[in-house]
């Protein structure tokens, strides 16, 4: 539709695959790689000023990226309708392009439209000298409330082409190194994660040891940080619904949420029927085209949302938008990431006119940084809104480089959870129900 | 939020209420009188930098924006988290607060955010150097296709305190003044306006005649514009539902859609149960807050947007966004209104990911302009998307004086069509069914 030479373009993507140390955290499709794979987006334009965006990786979304990428070439950066067009046409009709069984989400389209949405605003913000939340509405906090996210683990730090540990560590990178595969090692890994970032909320991810151990721990976590710290457990879908329901049951009153106990929205729906405990998914509804069918079962209560899976910044405040209007709550899930996924999601975080629940994050597992200047600190569990230009952080060159040389070392060309885990135990298959 | 001096701010709110001339069209309500009230905007900022921005108007309105007014200055522009709230701290409990019956919406607190919103809008767009519709995504299409708007109207032009009429009117200018109160006359309406205007879908505001005639009507404009003209028919939920079924069926493959025949959700989705037309609502489903009992009950098929009542630019593509999730088409609805309301219509209009139907728009009834170059041409019944920066258009400060002066002068204070009605014919009153 931009028939005109436009004034600003697209004059590179720099797609850099890279790999970043992750510890051996369990979940129900088997156990984090010692590497968890991002790649990072450097939009290069005619004027000199760089949009920076960070995605989940692997060689697929690395060769969509790729497929697209001279496509884009020459585009104006703001013309975001122009792209996701371009984008469907050449991905739109893929039927392979669905979001997988896995805890994480496999979309192409919606990941790479979601990056590029984010890279055009870290550019728009440059351009205004300007935080990319005053593009969403300004801010509506100065920082944004995450919670601690507890994984059962083996032991180890991940990150050295194996899950070593550093008997050095001291304070959290100590204790993120350590086991935790019973309730007492989850309170003391909560602890210590709290200790160091104040979080004031707690998520365990669950789906990984027996039902009961997994109730156990968060009847730890209660007794242990006392009744007004909102407890979360997130099972990955892989329970059946009766054992949703007795867990469910022993769980009321100690659970500020319960996120995708069981697989799809009519077994939630159900499940919502008989426990009195709100509904949570990044899972059972995971795009626009799921939320009728979420609205008309009541499925679930709150939508977890991820700007990566959801088609950027923009598409998610839309989200807040209907979960708003149709009474469901909002709050965000997360995969493994770095210092720009970060920065993006605090500005969304900020920008949400309403925030009811503190957001996931695994940043605290992730000793590395691509950013100048480091991790960004959390202080008091909340993140303080970057003051920008744009999403306020600068990629560091010398760690791109070190994250690049990571994932061509560390031979990981796509998330498989479940063959790291037949390393350990050859015989571990993953289940859509395992208890 | 935002405890720093910010480094662009409100300077100065001129908020300036308009007068224009305006035929004397029949609807539901009553008649126009010869004068239509708007409010124009102007957000004037620290930097010299001016954000514009219409809005229906009358002395509540006017009195709201003086309300806020002094609250505003020294904020900055980009923070419409912070407006909106205190926004409601001033407006949030007020329960006259409301839409009422009329076929005008008559909130204060979404018609004040709206405006601000739109201007400020404009000013990032000017600082930007950028069109508005780049900061909603960018151009989907380069022009917007509006819909001839017809009435039922008694002889006159309006605007000189008066209905009066011009001898030495020709072409779309002599129309305008003449009296439709006929299907015949209705057709002579609707050919010299898509002479004039190249409109590509007609629509015809009911609620004034008879039902018989106004079906009359429709069915003259299928035969004189044959069956690819999309037409559609507003009573302005003023028919009974055993009218709107006969009606309807009497419709059925005449209309593209049938606008709110019928007064509140639960009878239009009876409606629809009956007649297979799609139904779309201006009236009927008017706020977020109305969006879940229309999609529960599928009372429309389509929700007619006004970026003046949904909270503006970015909350009506949020409210696309909605229709789009929930298989609901979308359409813009208008009031009388000049080149700000149009611009901001357009590119709104411009930017949204899928467009179905033609946009409403009364632009043609009105003869006077408030901006700079006169009326935004309407060319093969579209409008081209203005260039920017920001709305791309400004204000003619020589008309905005002669268009106050006509306030001034007119002694209107409120839209009031009952009242305009009583004029002519002492016993008319307005009734919320009436055949």
């Amino acid at each position: 539709m931009n028939a005109k030479q436009p004034s600003l373009w697209i004059e590179d993507l720099k797609i850099t695959p890279i790999a970043m140390g992750d510890p051996p955290l369990l979940n129900a499709a088997g156990i984090h790689a010692p590497y968890a794979l991002r790649i990072i987006l450097e939009m290069v334009t005619n004027r000199g000023i760089v949009g920076l965006s960070e995605i989940p990786g692997g060689e697929k979304i690395h060769r969509a990226f790729l497929k697209v990428k001279e496509l884009l070439i020459g585009r104006d950066p703001f013309q975001l309708n122009e792209i996701r067009q371009l984008l469907s046409e050449n991905f739109g009709n893929d039927t392979s392009d669905e979001r997988g069984a896995n805890p994480w989400d496999q979309r192409r389209l919606v990941h790479v439209f979601s990056a590029l949405e984010v890279a055009s605003l870290d550019i728009m913000g440059k351009l205004l000298d300007r935080p990319v939340v005053d593009l969403l509405g300004g801010a509506a906090r100065e920082s944004v409330p995450f919670a601690a996210y507890l994984f059962y683990k083996r032991e180890g730090a991940g990150g050295t082409l194996g899950y070593g540990t550093d008997p050095a560590a001291t304070g959290w990178a100590q204790a993120r190194q350590a086991a935790a595969l019973d309730p007492q090692q989850i309170v003391n890994q909560a602890q210590a994660m709290c200790n160091e970032f104040g979080f004031q909320s707690i998520k365990l991810k669950g789906g990984a040891l027996d039902p009961t151990t997994e109730c156990d721990s968060m009847i730890a976590l209660q007794e242990a940080f006392g009744p007004d710290v909102p407890l979360r457990l997130d099972p990955n879908a892989i329970w059946s619904l009766e054992t949703a329901i007795s867990c469910g049951k022993r769980l009321e009153g100690v659970l500020e949420y319960y996120e995708d106990p069981v697989r799809g929205q009519e077994q939630m729906a159900k499940l919502s029927q008989s426990v009195s405990i709100p509904l949570a998914t990044n899972m059972c509804t995971t795009s626009f085209a799921d939320l009728p069918e979420s609205i008309r079962l009541g499925s679930e209560h709150i939508i977890l949302s991820d700007h990566h899976f959801w088609g950027g910044l923009k598409a998610s405040m839309e989200l807040h938008r209907i979960c708003n209007t149709f009474g469901r709550g909002f709050s965000m899930h997360s995969n493994s990431h770095l210092g720009i996924s970060m920065a993006a999601m605090t500005h969304l975080g900020a920008a949400l006119p309403t925030l009811d629940y503190a957001l996931d994050t695994h940043y605290p597992w992730q000793a590395e940084e691509v950013i100048k200047g480091g991790k960004i600190p959390i202080e008091d569990g909340a993140v303080r809104v970057p003051e920008g230009p744009g999403l306020g952080v600068e990629i560091d060159p010398d760690a791109l480089s070190r994250l690049h040389q990571n994932y061509l070392d560390c031979g990981l060309t796509e998330r498989d959870d479940e063959a790291e885990m037949q390393k350990i135990e050859p015989s571990w298959r993953f289940e859509l129900v395992r208890w």
